[in-house]
């Protein structure tokens, strides 16, 4: 392994985990060749003709998928907090005496914490997946055998298509299955909303096992994954804690500060000529971002503008929006309380959407970029724009990529972020860690003021006479440098030990993480 | 090309336009060995970002794919007879002074005898795909340059799927689409219902033209076909005449014979048990199969019975079924008249499938095999139950498999057809055409008795007391035969000469259709 610094100025390794890797070479400048990952055929005839493949429990389906030592194992985070299933699934490898498994969550949670044993007695080698909370910890500690790799959930696609990472054994829990492998998550006692972020697994995968605490007759209806692309279907009493699954509702922020910048970001839309007929944006699920929905309804009521659509993760406030007919579509990836798991499943205007429809960059396009605007979060924004969504400027990595870097292609990519939290700046110098080069992101929006980008002209001049705060970006960090006492100061790191490491979009690498001292 | 005879004592060559083809070895004895097809890895930096693939016309976007001599063009049959864009195609390909082109359509109709010009001269080289009509004549007649490929609609699934069909161009008709290539069939003027048929093409073709005549704005909902497999999109005035792409209603069979077929149909299917609570069935789209299942429903609400699902190509009797809570669901494949399409477009629980869920055979199962009777048509049935619906008695190809042979795996497959049909005896003693072979097909219902196969000891033993006329295949083919004046007269075939073959739904070559004389 060799550490070059790559277009973005960032120290990366040229291999990771043993496999070569690709430096990220710029904003569009890497183009993939060759094909992508091609499955083995299967045929009907290996396969029940009944259509029946429960199989009595996940040991048995582990092993009629011939698990075996150094195996990558895939699971998703739709069950979020209350996920118990991959804790179960953890347990069962463990007892099968299986070692070195690299696991490929789409996300990991602090449920999770309860697979810490197994990275330390081996049955785990690495995590390849966002790891929110302590297992980011642990492997900001150094303490992981391997290294780290962390994904958008376009990048996740991507990899898996591009046969970058090969999935042995997928597992799939689904809130309602039938025996055939048809799932969706919108039904049973543990409904999650959507479950697309293993389609690509489903479709990829050599093996692929569905795991459900609510089997119903064939068919399952509407089948978020299919059957077809299913090996074996386990039924158990319960896949996790409902309560934590996802949220009854979801809270609006009652910060004064962050109802601030929500406001400035709904009158910023409005005054960029943003918000006309037609348009189209996309809200994260923070309490900012839920509250700037609120303030831009209010505002496309009193003009009478109507959006095509708005994309998910979808809350109550979304689906306000197409109740009320101030969208004709939500185009969703996934449902953050129960109003959207409602919607998703009673109203024909709400739509799946996957990773790969909307944020894969190796396809003939995705839907990321054809939306007007993006309103996201960050850790920490610098004053080249470049973003953090991953580390805390402690050094720690504590959260996934999700969506961000992919929705980062959007026509107007706003960042809404308080100009500092707990007196330590958000609006830095340099960013602890490189998610999303600045190049990308066109506003920053704070309490304190707001920076345009200097690359977007035309957004500088359309606000050039706006009540709006715009400031540069220098001076937001220097009014919040000199109210959180000076510089702030820099993680302890080993810069020797590569923990983890962020991909681009295009699968080159980004940056690195390094072991918190 | 050598001729061997295969398993199922057929006449076949072991290898077809140059490719070296497998025999078939007998029901679920090939089993497939390798990978899928890998489609190249494409990139969003070659894809405009606004998502609008729009380009001026047809010609440019053959141009932008790089059309050259002997590639292979797939279209698909979902504007039925009313299809002009084929011919436009065809038209425009031969106006760039290309040659030798592999036709690869789902399947032809009699509008395309606009075609036979272009196999005179040369432009087409040949014909993979059902032959409905004129074209089915021109290549009986020995008239073709290459030799016509017949699958099945899940053989064509799994032909490109396994790599052996390589489709370079996939011209995909839309009712309804956006600039990104979203695409359906459910609404717009030329709507057809499910345009499904091009899924493989859109997931495995290098290049992917979608022409509509109804672009609407992103997102075009539902997308049958999705925007991210598309390179062009390219508008015109007409897809074609839409009186004829799809019927407004579909007409029952009027003849006292047919209708007495139906009902020995639906007195089978509820005396033998099949009909129950949570049953499922297929029809075709025949008059004899649309009043079977006006016969099988007025059963089903005698006894108080609702189906689990049935599958379509859907008309309006499949719709009432589900209108009028006789059906959970309908799992269709095409729809054949406006109220298959109204249906469709409207109800939820009307649901599109593909050639991948239904019938693919190199599949980790299908649909078809999960259903529990389904009741299909053939122009001859042998006494070995042997059966074709490809070819008539005369020797003439004149249609296509449709998803027929892949309906044989259901539970209980019923072949519901006239004895004779103009004179002609329809249970002959040996099929000229193998399209199906006997030990998956059942039973044979027609006017003049019912003939259980021997194999299925189980219905036998159930219809013991039955009042319907259950007789030997035997017995039936004598009467026929006397009825018609004696054995029928075989069809004069060129046997040194092979117009076209029919596979199996495992790839392999089931039979070969050979020169009419």
């Amino acid at each position: 392994m060799k550490l070059v610094k790559n277009a973005a100025g960032r120290i990366v390794p040229n291999e990771v985990n043993g496999r070569k890797e690709v430096p990220f070479k710029g904003i569009n400048e890497h183009k993939p060749f060759g094909y992508k990952a091609k499955p083995l055929i299967k045929t009907c005839i290996d396969y029940p003709l009944s259509g029946n493949k429960l199989v009595k429990n996940l040991k048995d389906a582990l092993r009629k998928c011939g698990l075996k030592d150094g195996m990558t194992i895939s699971t998703h985070h739709h069950l979020r907090n209350g996920d118990n299933l991959t804790n179960i699934i953890f347990d069962t490898i463990h007892s099968m005496g299986i070692k070195n498994v690299r696991w490929f969550p789409s996300a990991s949670f602090s449920v999770h914490e309860h697979l810490i044993k197994y990275l330390e007695d081996g049955t785990i080698h690495h995590i390849e997946g966002s790891m929110n909370g302590p297992l980011g910890k642990y492997t900001s500690e150094g303490k992981m055998k391997g290294i780290g790799v962390l994904r958008s959930h376009g990048g996740r696609y991507q990899a898996v298509q591009d046969g970058e990472v090969h999935i042995d054994i997928a597992i799939i829990a689904a809130p309602t299955a039938d025996a055939f492998g048809n799932s969706n998550g919108v039904t049973g006692k543990s409904a999650s909303g959507l479950i697309s972020f293993s389609l690509v697994d489903s479709e990829y995968a050599d093996n692929v096992i569905v795991v459900t605490d609510n089997l119903i007759q064939f068919p399952c209806i509407p089948w978020q994954i299919q059957g077809n692309n299913v090996d074996y279907v386990v039924e158990i009493d319960s896949l996790g804690d409902t309560k934590k699954i996802v949220s009854g509702t979801t809270e609006i922020t009652k910060s004064p500060d962050r109802l601030l910048i929500a406001e400035y970001v709904a009158q910023f839309i409005e005054e960029s000529g943003i918000m006309k007929n037609g348009f189209s944006f996309q809200a994260g699920s923070g309490g900012t971002n839920l509250a700037f929905v609120l303030f831009l309804k209010d505002r496309m009521k009193a003009k009478g503008i109507k959006a095509r659509f708005v994309r998910g993760g979808s809350t109550k406030y979304l689906v306000q929006l197409l109740e009320e007919g101030l969208t004709d579509y939500i185009l969703d990836g996934q449902t953050f309380d129960l109003d959207g798991i409602r919607s998703m499943r009673e109203n024909p205007n709400h739509i799946n959407t996957s990773p790969f429809t909307s944020y894969n960059f190796h396809g003939k396009g995705n839907f990321a970029s054809i939306v007007d605007v993006a309103v996201l979060g960050a850790t920490e924004v610098d004053i080249n724009f470049n973003a953090n969504v991953v580390s805390h400027s402690d050094g720690y990595l504590l959260h996934g990529i999700g969506g961000w870097q992919n929705c980062l292609y959007s026509k107007c990519t706003i960042l809404a972020v308080p100009s500092f939290r707990d007196r330590i700046p958000v609006i830095i110098d340099d960013v602890t860690t490189l998610c999303g080069p600045g190049e990308l992101i066109d506003v920053i929006i704070t309490e304190r003021g707001i920076a345009i980008n200097p690359k977007r002209k035309d957004l500088i001049s359309i606000m050039k006479y706006s009540s709006l705060p715009i400031k540069s970006i220098e001076q937001i960090r220097d009014e919040v440098y000199s109210i959180c006492g000076g510089i702030p100061t820099k993680p302890k790191l080993n810069k020797e030990k590569i923990v983890a490491i962020v991909k681009w979009v295009d699968g080159t690498i980004l940056d690195s993480i390094f072991q918190v001292l």
